[in-house]
């Protein structure tokens, strides 16, 4: 039989498998328990062992992001794929998954702020910001004008997820979410990053189930 | 005035800037123009330059997954995440955008083939797989499935973009593809892959507009 033949096909088993890997490749010992399910859930995500070297959590973030949504906290998306990504049966409390991107005056509104469609979409969350669990997953943008509103008053989130991916503003707009102070943070440093390591951060955080 | 003040905020300025980095960064000569074209989108998905290495072309898999949008082909997604990516504005042809992964009989049908519900989610595409492009981002299952189906009669894609992630079957289910020698493909080789490097696939071959 050749592998194409008797490949793995019942889903539990292959992700048992592959969380062993993971934990018998990676570099988990900067973590707690708590983060390291994390990382493991990222690293599955992204196919890559070595990127647990660029993850770096901060005021305490996984216990933030748990507390959070165990008390209903909703989880504020910067784009759909994050969105549509997350597994609704692993979140405890029923949480709403929340993007604005496609609401009718986000286009508008980009415009009169004179930044991007995303980064516009956050000025729409409001005050469901407050406590909530933000991950973004895309725009370093979103990340940048996050900690804009908050400046400017915006009601303070309990944990941000911030994994902006790309060449122009993600590794700066992670720094700065790092040096920020204020906020329980999730960042892989540098260009890395991207809709699917922000998933599997918000799925291991719903649920110690792995 | 410090980066978190100065960001790039128009959109279109973070696509050339990043486009000009990837393309001063990364080792494309392998490549026909086209191919730069979607291995450029794929690297600025993923955010590393160094996967240009890993990505694999066959069957003229550039020319015909073109040709196939060109003319209403539908794109046939594995995953929520990869349909939810796609950018509807850069379809030629109002491409249908399909995902049987939430259908209802899927759940049964996985038991009923003993495989993972992101295989038997192909089982109800049917007769949309003739001339399809179809865009594999998450699981290995859905890329060796979609072999068997081949096999088994299934109507002929027009072509396969094969990016499952992760640690088990991904880097075997590609290889798979690489040697089933039916169809033109697109592969990264080893773990990496994801939805966002599939998605980014896509938006290349809809539209020359970078």
């Amino acid at each position: 039989m050749t592998d194409r033949d008797d490949y793995i096909r019942d889903g539990a088993a292959i992700y048992e498998r592959s969380f062993a890997i993971i934990r018998a490749e990676s570099n988990l010992s900067r973590f707690s328990d708590a983060e390291s399910r994390i990382a493991v859930r990222m690293i599955h995500g992204c196919g890559m062992v070595e990127v647990a070297d660029a993850i770096h959590f901060g005021g305490g973030f996984a216990a933030a992001g748990r507390a959070a949504l165990l008390a209903g906290a909703p989880i504020l998306c910067d784009s759909k794929m994050v969105a549509h990504g997350i597994t609704r049966a692993r979140l405890p409390a029923n949480n709403e998954v929340i993007c604005t991107l496609d609401a009718p005056e986000t286009p508008a509104l980009a415009k009169r702020i004179g930044n991007t469609r995303s980064a516009a979409a956050l000025d729409l969350w409001g005050d469901r910001l407050r406590g909530a669990v933000v991950a973004i997953g895309n725009a370093p943008t979103a990340l940048f004008h996050l900690l804009e509103l908050l400046d400017a008053g915006a009601p303070m989130p309990a944990a941000v997820i911030g994994l902006p991916v790309g060449f122009v503003g993600a590794a700066e707009s992670k720094e700065a979410l790092r040096a920020d102070g204020r906020l329980p943070y999730l960042i892989v440093e540098g260009r890395r990053g991207g809709s699917a390591m922000a998933v599997s951060a918000v799925n291991a955080l719903a649920s110690d189930a792995e």
